[in-house]
């Protein structure tokens, strides 16, 4: 019997579908809103997988959009008195179940200073959303799994989409019309993901590394990898992994590789270079054609996929990677240890 | 024969000491040329060990003077062209060496922009410090260690004191002078660090969970674990470590907990119940001195540290425990396999 989180993994083309074609109006007009009065700078407030589509956030609307973004400590809003000055600022709270309650004082803080706020939920009915001037829910349909998948890639898919009505681009408009094929195809890697957990089950830890917008991805496989298989997971962006982490590895040492084409490919590839050099266990995730004879069992991604949406695609065969390491462990992914849906946190 | 990083370690007192003492007036008269107009955010740009300074800097420039703070990803500046608007913000850049290209680029984008910048070196002939407005020197002397450590503290130190002198309290003012002594005090946590290490050689993964102001703090115990023990060594928020990654703990994971005296203590008390509720190995470092007595060998910070400043106090049992560990496991913590002194990074 396949497990909720497997249903779930692969119900992600059509929740993705359903999100880019329902949501574009709304979100177009909150892009207008917010072009009204540019923000100098966004905060962002999420906990676990949420904060992962929070450095994604990050990325885009710096990268693309050019507004400096600070991810909230929300403990410098419930644990000490002096909250930040937010004035000018726009304030994202990103939350599934919309009832972590130190991602809501960040927002709470916002309001009483007057400051605009969005909030990015699959729940209506939540605490977080009744918070915030603008309420975008991610309609992924309930999330019966512990370990988030759907609700991730609709909440990257919504941050996506601002992004792109926010600069107001044509071209990553209509990218984004394509989005649910990337990730259908994004799918049919479930086999090489099977093979690799068979051949990794007996290691207890491994290292995902990559870098520029794939940067949330390795912190999102990682984080599922670790819910999931109970492995020690830990995640890198390429450039700080030369700055110590690197000295870790050794013969035999599990490590995922993202390289996607696009700005960051150059500097993975010599990353790469790097890890083979150590005699690491290496495995490759890639749309680039030589980057794919490299390895023994080369994950797929879709070749024409463009690189600011690749996190939304790149995190799936890393969800499949993360459930065939569990089943392969003899572990059932849906009652990850000491774990609850909904994580209250102060 | 002690090796370079211990001899370094035990030089810190001394170096913060006089890190205090000199640098207080031109730090002041920063402070105010900062206040005569206020940003409205800091930008941070930072690697590896200075990355982890960026996040105390964090954590006090929002929490103590209420300045909304991100981190740059560098990647950003160097791989993709859209540069963020940095209008009314101030970039902050700190490297040991001076010498990061990526850490350079955020500089240069913000001179570009006619936007005020800081740097925080240890040298002052360095690329880094010819690019900012205001250079602040450590002063650390030569760090001839791969593994940083006394530049990690003083640059943690006039970061203090920028804020101190920002927020114009007398009282954070006064912590200041007394500094120098409670890292001396750490230092005699030599033994403990000795006794858990010979205890946890055979281990090769550790996790490091702390909250609030020492969340750097976990970061840099768990890097110069992994780059002199070769240990997977991984740090969590107390809130993130909920979310998620407790689910990897078994019966005798090793476990740091750091508990300081102060407003997330009543958080870490709580997370360390539910660390030992999973029979997980926990190793305990605080000031409190009921939890001095749970453990069997408990690592004592100075009783009377200021929680603000205790960072850069708790550290210092961290760079033994990474000695030691090193030492245990038969590693020469002066020659980390595959890292050079300076890396760069684009």
């Amino acid at each position: 019997m396949k497990s909720v989180y497997e249903e779930e993994i692969f119900q992600q083309p059509d929740v993705i579908r359903n999100v880019v074609i329902t949501k574009s109006a709304q979100i177009a007009s909150l892009a207008i809103n917010i072009l009204k009065k540019p923000p100098k700078f966004i905060m962002i407030a999420a906990r676990g997988t949420s904060d992962n589509a929070a450095i994604y956030a990050k990325y885009l609307f710096t990268g693309i959009n050019r507004i400096p973004v600070g991810l909230a400590m929300p403990s410098l809003f419930t644990l000490y008195q002096q909250k930040p000055i937010l004035e000018e600022g726009l304030v994202i709270g990103i939350s599934q179940s919309g009832q972590t309650p130190d991602v809501h004082a960040v927002l709470e803080e916002a309001n009483r200073q007057g400051v605009p706020t969005i909030s990015i939920t699959n729940t209506e009915e939540s605490p977080l959303a009744s918070l915030a001037d603008f309420n975008i829910i991610v309609d992924a349909g309930e999330e019966r799994s512990v370990a988030a998948s759907k609700t991730y890639t609709s909440q990257l898919t919504v941050i996506a989409m601002l992004s792109a009505f926010l600069s107001r681009d044509d071209k990553s408009i209509d990218d984004l019309q394509r989005l649910a094929n990337y990730v259908d195809e994004a799918l049919s890697q479930m086999h090489v993901t099977k093979l690799i957990s068979s051949r990794l089950k007996e290691k207890d830890h491994i290292a995902i590394v990559g870098r520029g917008f794939n940067y949330c991805t390795t912190h999102e496989i990682a984080l599922k990898i670790k819910e999931l298989s109970y492995m020690i997971a830990q995640s890198y962006s390429a450039a700080d992994f030369r700055h110590g982490p690197i000295a870790m590895l050794e013969p035999g040492f599990p490590v995922v590789a993202i390289a996607v084409k696009g700005k960051a490919l150059t500097d993975m590839e010599s990353m790469i270079k790097s890890i083979q050099w150590t005699d690491a266990d290496l495995e490759i995730m890639t749309n680039a054609p030589w980057l794919m004879k490299i390895t023994k069992n080369p994950i797929l991604l879709p070749e024409e996929m463009p690189e600011w949406l690749s996190p939304i695609v790149s995190t799936i065969p890393g969800q499949m990677l993360a459930l065939n390491l569990s089943l392969a462990k003899g572990i059932d992914p849906d009652k990850p240890r000491g774990l609850k849906k909904v994580t209250l946190t102060y």
